[in-house]
């Protein structure tokens, strides 16, 4: 269970406190505010704070006066042509502010989205808790054979088992050797600095990061597609929900656009366009690879 | 008057809506939330949104679970703490959110500050307003004559008056001409995005700006400083008392580390430790350029 | 002419300085250095210095510890593979620094890019060159009627002359009057702070522009764009024409994904597919608005 | 040793290959292109390439069309007058491409410094070495006493070869571990990217790491000062020489006001005037807290 019982009773008392405000208010958003949405064994998502709505995406593109009082009508048709001709900086308005636990090597894919603020919780300060992330038996697979970043079909039996208990064993005993080396029993007691690079990057850690909605829907683009690596796309397909209550209009056209959407190169709108005429194209006169040829003929049919 | 009735009507509708929420609120600066600070003679500063207040920057210090129970002189304690270590990433998960209306020449300065959100009117799409910026009388200076960048003594008398009677002249020309190039009344019109390239550099526009608090206070420290150009300095001014009123233990920390503190390299502080013991010392004996001791002596007198 | 004789001698001397590098370098860029290129009346845009190459863009994908040993088949495969699947980072390994002048209208649009470096020519140190923008004939038109922020067809005949004749006289007024308030001539001289903002944003200022090629394609995928204002658009046309000798894999895959490509929605992607079946799509049973299926119909035709 | 005969081939190849170039080359430099510096038991820091010099500070500081052919001594008081009074982006014209290898627990702290371009060896594409910090004797330490993130005194006798066998036991287990589970032979192979997540974080990572010398200097007064952690302090030290032969006046000018600086606050400012003016203060009529005190007596004793 990734909360404690004293955890949640810090967050039920945050849900308790209802002030008046005069800012945008997301009723979307409200209802998730600080709980607890479990990611993986040990993680989880949790809202902490937004900024903005879909009105204020449209309030910032027009510069305008009140709070927006144009018909819903409005605001869906100006977001979808904000979002289909990249129009990045209104989505920028919107802000939000999640504390999410995950484990460390999800952490480290994370972290390269530049543009966010982040507060980790410090291993050089505090002692990290014995959690560790443990796959469940239908996401432990084998190397993919085609895709050298990515991972084939379910490994089963015998080596599942195996795998599985490395990987319980090795965390076990990193963890005690960890708290060997900090006590300070009959001993002075590594520095926790030193003495956390001993565990394993399927330890857990937890960070605020805030981040605008545009930068969030880079995140989402990428590490909610088919080809991230599955714990982190957890937790990004957890973001797209959120994201959905916060924003609903915005997270449609984001949806059509840029996860349904997809990206033609020269060469393959000219193909398409030769297609459409009737004409029998193949890859040797497309001008493109092998590669290029397979991915457009994929997102044609 | 900045504010036009409608928009007044505006933003008096948008204070009368307020809303429950779970989000931190900050009761100092729901006051001021929509309301026009007027700055300079057509310019405003409008808090549009915000995120955050003292106890959410110890809330990610901490990354702790709940809204922050710890005690408020605790909070200063840790505040005052981060602030002086330069610890910034707990004042990055404060946000605010402004509408500014401001002079094109202010403009330019300000949005060298990159780490913001910006949403500019755009005269590509819009015509802007006969508004421009017009010095009162206690603000038009001469040259400095040891400062390159800066202004010195007041002007006055004929000077003063012949430089007001341009200032107005040339802008009321260039907008009569602006809005004669644009006309389609018995002609074709001028493109907006070409008519307004003769319009001088003191027209206001205005913008939507996001930042967090972090690189606010960077923005403040240079801009709210004695050395910063007087119209934008106002501008900070404005910016500054709001903040007070958003988070005051950070920006009282922010007042004594930051604008009342002083940077000393370290030649400086070699200078000071051995005044403090006592010894006579000298610019010659010190290391120092001119320019650097004259400010040592500036500092410590 | 936008180069005096002296400048000229400074670019000759710089050009005349060949030092042994073990750094990469790009033959077809050297040949660029320092030279200006002339872009509107008065501006220009000058290569100052260059980081990495094709090569270099590979080596950081790889990671690897030589200059990049593959052949240039493999590297423009691997270009090509990280320009289609959005790998931005490799390319970030490339930069340039770009001395340009450029009139200040153009200047507001361009440094809402905030990924770069900048340095401007200081109106509050300097005096300002008498210089500003006066568009050719061929590029005074009428504002757009299709497109709110575009322009339309050209002026022709008095209403063309007048244009003309009213920028050229605003702006030789403008900058009489500059030079009048600053003159300390019998007067103490308004500050240069002050007295620049009488000048109309035709008027040209220069900057030193630093950015990593990855910022850069985004900035020309949108500046060189048939929407851009004209008066952007020739700076990034140059820029392409020097980006195009320096990485030249990079570019043509830039050229082919991105300029050259077409984003559909997944709404458009669905149209596409059923039409390559055979079926007859119209507007109204696409899902897609007036503004989106007129869009696609170009798209694909 | 961190370098195979392999890579030293590549490296010496490298450094075979002078081209001409009209670019600024900063001499210091070269003579460090490519080669390793060895940091820590396998670590290393190796500049790849770098743009700009002292010189191209000072031309961007003053926008101007030549190399810079002003005397060096001017150039050195501008560049002490920007570092004195916080001018930031003339240091944003120099920048620095690096290859480091480092622990991933070091890479977790290097990585928050966000405004870098990194590319980093991927884990999930390829095969990590065996390659583990561990400690040398001299710098296993106890946890402090005093300050919650930092390392007291020595561990010694037994309690210290105890953390070393842990150290190294479970470092090696755990790539054996590695090495069981991705094996192809007579199993399938769990995917790499799982199977990365047993490892600890004292394994070695590697990555291209580009930064402008403004940030690279932020990134050195944090990671270069005494209470930054040991193992990535080293690495900091390292670079601080390479700045030091690149841009030496800079670099001296960084020392003096950045790493040998003293900051004060308002507080403490007044402190010092009223002990120069011969009073006697107390932390009690200082109005400062014990921490804040303790730190002024050592700034200025």
């Amino acid at each position: 269970m990734p909360i404690t019982p004293e955890q949640q009773a810090e967050i039920d008392a945050a849900r308790a406190q209802a002030q008046p405000t005069l800012r945008a208010t997301a009723p979307g958003l409200e209802q998730h505010l600080y709980k607890a949405h479990q990611v993986l064994d040990h993680g989880f998502v949790r809202v902490i704070d937004y900024m903005g709505d879909d009105a204020a995406i449209c309030q910032a593109a027009r510069v305008s006066y009140g709070k927006g009082t144009k018909a819903v009508s409005n605001d869906k048709g100006l977001i979808r042509y904000l979002m289909r001709h990249w129009h990045s900086t209104p989505f920028e308005m919107c802000e939000i502010k999640l504390h999410v636990k995950l484990p460390v090597f999800v952490a480290r894919q994370w972290i390269r989205h530049r543009t966010a603020n982040v507060n980790e919780y410090s291993a050089r300060y505090s002692i990290l808790d014995r959690e560790f992330y443990i796959p469940a038996p239908d996401h432990i697979n084998a190397q993919s054979v085609v895709n050298n970043q990515g991972r084939g079909e379910l490994l089963e039996g015998e080596e599942a088992a195996r795998v599985l208990d490395i990987l319980k064993a090795d965390s076990n005993r990193a963890y005690d050797h960890y708290e060997q080396m900090i006590s300070d029993d009959g001993q002075k007691g590594l520095a926790r600095e030193l003495a956390r690079m001993n565990l394993p990057t399927n330890i857990y850690t937890q960070w605020y990061w805030k981040v605008d909605l545009h930068n969030l829907f880079h995140f989402l683009r990428l590490r909610a597609d088919a080809h991230a690596q599955y714990e982190i796309r957890v937790y990004a397909d957890v973001i797209c929900k959120l994201v959905a209550d916060w924003v609903p209009l915005a997270y449609e056209a984001f949806e059509d656009y840029r996860m349904g959407g997809v990206q033609f190169s020269g060469k393959g709108i000219d193909v398409v366009r030769r297609m459409l005429k009737g004409e029998k194209v193949t890859q040797e006169d497309s001008g493109m690879s092998a590669g290029e040829w397979r991915e457009l003929m994929n997102a044609i049919s």
